[in-house]
């Protein structure tokens, strides 16, 4: 049984290979600074986009053609399994990541539901087992349903919190069955649509007591995953709480819950909330929560989260800049491609591509990004740059002895001060060689 | 002498009327709550818009018609201080704020600079004595000069952070002098232009050191003005350090300024971070950070900062509305026209028009909101659309008297859950009624 | 039966009334100008938004409870017909638009499609001719099957534009049929999602030659309704053909189109595009070809079509002027609500309210609109502001009959050149006043 | 004499070379489908940008450190001059282009004007002759001067449409003196702030009539270079008439003014009207009027005209594969780098990198359109997908043969559709190796 035609596994075959199904780039067992890309990179293939969702928009149905279609209710679930693991073997991909409801369907009353979870990660950790493939990370699916019309643990109805908590329980239990190595709450329908019939404050507090129950019943379990929020600043409503990197930090200072939670960053998201995908990987990678990122990229003229499968190879590569330089790299975390075939890419075989694509830009961006590190091609500029700060005024001011006082006596002795060009074009101008000459 | 003409003082004369140079909503002896227009809204002249700026663009130079620019050097910065306190007379407006570079021209010293400084101080301090005009606050420009290319407590240069630090020291000092309600620390250029030259955990480092000296100093000198730090996106950097509320809050937190600091809030600002203003108004009120307001707006449809006089009566009304519900409404701080006429309203008089404008705006959405307060037009959607959580189960979680096990108990219990609608579009239509009938 | 309740026929009431299911501005007997508001606002419900769409999003399934859900197939056909002219009844609103596949389901053939459509267009009729309602406009879905995935007749497809042929072909019948006033052609899938594999010039030419075939068909058939194009940026495709008023102008001019179009302008694809909905309106009005529009609102932070209800005071004064300005108004079209309820507006009964927050929204809009005209508000700036070409050199350049030489000679006699102020900020203040005083 | 230091002419090193001052990728004298790079390229240097402009921005004063800066007056616009040909001899790059305004100060009457403009296109024309440089072309500034507040073709004020028509004159004049190969047309004020002061339909047929005096008036002196459009969406004005490619066309069809006229096509222009540079590029060559480049680019996240130098590798790929593809190539036209070192790259030497940056990555660009073509990657997915037109009801459509009959007799047939995937992220992932490999 096949769901993806007569494709072998994905082999590395080099940059000049003309092989559709060949990876151009992404060498599993390629070596950079002792690890190999494989662990490096930590590939990740998204359960809802790769086998749940069917390629419907706001103006269309589902134009995907998807063997497992034929199947429905417990066996179109059964079947998803089956079509999973078959493409990670396919793309020699470690990990996968799912929304609880994008394996089972929901049953008539919550118990049954539990029951069809239960069925299906049984099968999933059959498959496990035998594959060796590894959950990067589950979450719970809280905004398709209607009882989640004003959002989960946010909503103006108490019975929906309740709802979602027995729900997030059960997805808590469900990663530690499959031994998930981070958990994710991505908002969701947490937000609002507007603030005339919103208590913004009264959600944010629930929105806080909610996460406190989660790290508590995971330790009462001992289910030691990472817990990542992934922040994104709209759609499905208006304004999401987790707006991007900053204000989810804010929001984890104000409720004391900064010490249990890293960041799950993604590309679009980023840049729907204004900011470069770098950007929101510096600010998570200085202030210590940089956990692990969904791959993708959006249309920069659209507005809406587009899910695009990643081949920019500037974006790639100053992502993967940001995780060489984390401590610890991508950690437990892992590259999941959070994206989707366009529409129009409707065949299985569209899947397949697309995840080489993505791949090899991300395998191209760590080599690139290695290279630029290796040789300090941005360190020496960096260096350079704040090189006033290493003695002098200057060192007193880093090693935080300075005052008003010290600083104006140093002004007033009027000093020429001169300022060094920060040579943006000419860096520029490196960047390209280094992504044509690595 | 005259700066704008034959204008008398401005005075109300009541919605119908079709004076130009008359209020039609502007009431200052109106008592609202207890307390008059005057004293809630606390209105405030921007001396850089309204007698430094002169109306050029990046496509063009100056087109205001100004009586003071026959005027140069100090004489240029005596003028304009005439000119600001005849415009509060015609306005019948208590308040105005300036950055030090805006009253006096720097000297070839840094001494030089300060004495300038130094005289019109005095000169201000004379013209407020005499008219009981007030500074609702001062701030440093330290974006303008081209030693702060690389911004000014974030610059890449020390000797400009302690350059920085000895303006700060000295405006700390003017603030003190001349009773400063306030003080407002705006990013000016503490941002980034790419991250391929940037060290941005170690410039947030310096910011926050920057700070510190100014809390300290503050101390030090007994000025106790409410320290404001003024969001803003982008502009003139590509990313401004302080992005938005919640990204203030998040670095307030992280370097334990939260005690010292609150939320200088823009119009502009908000829209230009893809929030509406009441939404900044909002989350700094909901985290007791609501300072001072920067009257303005924008044009949504242009991506930069257009700094129009505020004529929307919808965002006006909802500006008020999160003020009047703040503890103590606006405070110390006041309703600043951080607001610039169009470079094509480039005589005197217009600038008197703009503050009418934006002073009635304000005027009505005062009235507006009140009126929505005091009949509890939002507040009754509100109440009845949390009301799950005043009791059982809903009670329980607000208390934080709920866990998973006891929200997966009720959850299993399967009693069916009914939303509500959120009845947007009939709230909107309401608030339409108030806007016209108030 | 009711599908909405127990409500009556919604009367006008006036602006102080608290009656929810009342009229506050719209008065359809109010006569402006000549012509009653009913004449003048021609208002018109969406088929699709009110009776096919179900409250679905990207993010999950429908949550609009709807009495006829419970039927399927032809039965369900049928049912939405029924709603339909009861919410018109309820509104006592004159016209109704819709797609043909809104209306009935598609077959296993297109022969038993279009049975379906006949079936369901002789239950419209008896309708109509019972209850005096009309048909505003007709048009085509050619988006939402998967065979559209490449666009319809601008599809890479031979065999999609032969079948979106036969259909048009179809719906220009049943146009005729029930005497609709207009025909729209919204772009749907006509666009492209990357010009990498897209021949951009041959699409344009196969639309061109599709649009003369529609107008050889209907001049055939002799169904002599307005043709309209209804323009829209982007979405669902990345980019869609006809852009905005100027596009679609432009590619009328190209292939000789001019005489047989005019736009149906909708207001949240302006802003979309980068425009205010009055430019639109303008540039299409100057054109002579403002045909229709579809009255709704986009939230400006947001980067897709929301489509809400239209609320906004500002937005439909402007709108109501250019349509009173135009010749014959709005003539042959109307004011159709191309909004749908927010997903969490889910009542039957939300579908009411927000109908008449849009049409009063409209109705008070016209209200002061008609008072700017007459009251020459606006009229008396212009003249004004362009008098200087009414004589001298103005008028020979007005006239046609200057040219370099003669300006030139103008120009060297250095007559000081005084423009004067645009008084933006007054104009504004005093739209404000005719908001609130109309 | 030297204004950039001690720099050598610019030569081709390879794509290894570290040297800074190298080019790595543009070859002038490799030869390309019988073309050499200079040829196709045509590289130009903007005056405005490389010898006026300084480095200001809204917020800031200049930075830029320039030689010539001791100068004023005309001994400024003199060494300005020598600046110009000193730049072109390092990058020995063929073109530049300027603004009347940009080489010479205004005087105190047009007739000074004049002269100075005189004086300085002399000092020019000898330049240009001695060392072989061309101008690619010239414009007028008419948005500088506050005489142009209102706009200039487009002004309230006849006066200004007369000086307006005396400086184009002029211009055209200065253009035929020198040999411009292009006439450039750039919106500057020619739009609108608000629709409420603005009488739109009149200011559209007065800038028509202005570019019919144009065409006289060229034609009358024989200068027979390629008159350009240059579209821009908005900045100055809220909103400029020549929005885009399309809005342009549409006004030049309107007016009968499409003979005369190209369109020079901006990179950032593009963006800011929400299109990529290759489409509105793609649209000219599909109109036949594709001109000429200006070659920047803007940062997506941010809402203004940054005018970067282009360091893109895929824009500039894709802007040169429109350029090869279109008949004649780029023409008369050029690659003007109509963009400005960041404020913080304020060195002279900085500029040189910068243009080494632009055309090294336009370089790039070209070789691997040119192999794109070559191997039609491209062309050999578009063949195919489209190739349904090229027999059958296919042909007919395309011959303009069918008709709605002939369309629902083939569609009647019912024969299965089936539509092929689009394929793009293959394609994507294929482009990336063209951009690696070539």
């Amino acid at each position: 049984m096949s769901y993806f035609g007569n494709v072998q596994t994905i082999r590395y075959e080099g940059k000049q290979s003309t092989n559709p199904t060949a990876y151009k780039f992404y060498n599993p067992d390629q070596v950079i600074f002792g690890k190999t890309m494989r662990e490096h990179l930590r590939f990740s293939v998204a359960y809802w986009h790769s086998f749940t969702a069917n390629g419907s928009d706001p103006f269309g149905v589902g134009t995907a053609l998807r063997g497992w279609d034929a199947y429905t209710g417990m066996d179109l679930a059964k079947a998803r399994v089956e079509a999973c693991f078959e493409l990670l073997d396919i793309l020699d991909v470690d990990y996968f990541c799912f929304h609880d409801r994008d394996i089972a369907p929901e049953g008539n009353t919550l118990q049954e539901t539990n029951q069809n979870l239960d069925t299906i990660v049984a099968l999933i950790k059959a498959n496990m087992k035998a594959s060796s493939r590894k959950l990067l990370w589950n979450t719970a699916n809280m905004f398709t349903h209607p009882r989640f019309v004003h959002g989960a643990a946010t909503s103006s109805n108490a019975d929906v919190f309740a709802y979602a908590g027995a729900q997030v329980k059960k997805a808590l239990e469900q990663g530690k069955e499959l031994g998930a190595e981070n958990y994710v709450f991505w908002g969701g329908r947490e937000g609002y649509e507007s603030l005339l019939n919103t208590d913004l404050g009264f959600e944010l507090d629930n929105l806080a007591r909610f996460l406190h129950m989660a790290v508590d019943y995971a330790k009462e379990i001992g289910f030691d995953a990472q817990f990542l929020i992934e922040p994104k600043p709209k759609e499905p409503t208006k304004h999401q709480y987790d707006f991007d990197v900053a204000t989810t930090l804010s929001f984890l200072h104000k409720y004391e819950l900064i010490p249990y939670f890293k960041i799950n960053a993604e590309a679009n998201h980023a840049t729907l909330a204004g900011h470069t995908f770098e950007h929101e990987l510096r600010l998570a990678r200085v202030n210590g929560v940089l956990g692990s990122i969904d791959a993708n990229q959006g249309d920069m003229l659209l507005g809406w989260d587009t899910d695009e499968f990643p081949t920019d190879l500037y974006a790639s590569t100053l992502a993967m800049y940001e995780i060489l330089q984390n401590e610890g790299g991508i950690g437990r975390g892992g590259v999941n491609f959070d994206a989707k075939v366009r529409r129009s890419s409707f065949e299985p075989i569209d899947g397949v591509y697309a995840h080489i694509a993505g791949m090899d830009t991300f395998a191209r961006g760590l080599q690139i990004a290695a290279k630029l590190i290796e040789e300090r091609a941005l360190d020496n500029v960096i260096e350079q740059r704040y090189s006033s700060f290493k003695s002098g005024i200057g060192a007193e001011i880093a090693a935080g002895r300075a005052n008003f006082h010290t600083l104006e006596a140093y002004a007033l002795q009027n000093k020429p001060i001169f300022n060094e060009s920060g040579r943006l074009e000419l860096i520029k101008s490196i960047v390209n060689q280094y992504i044509i000459n690595t």
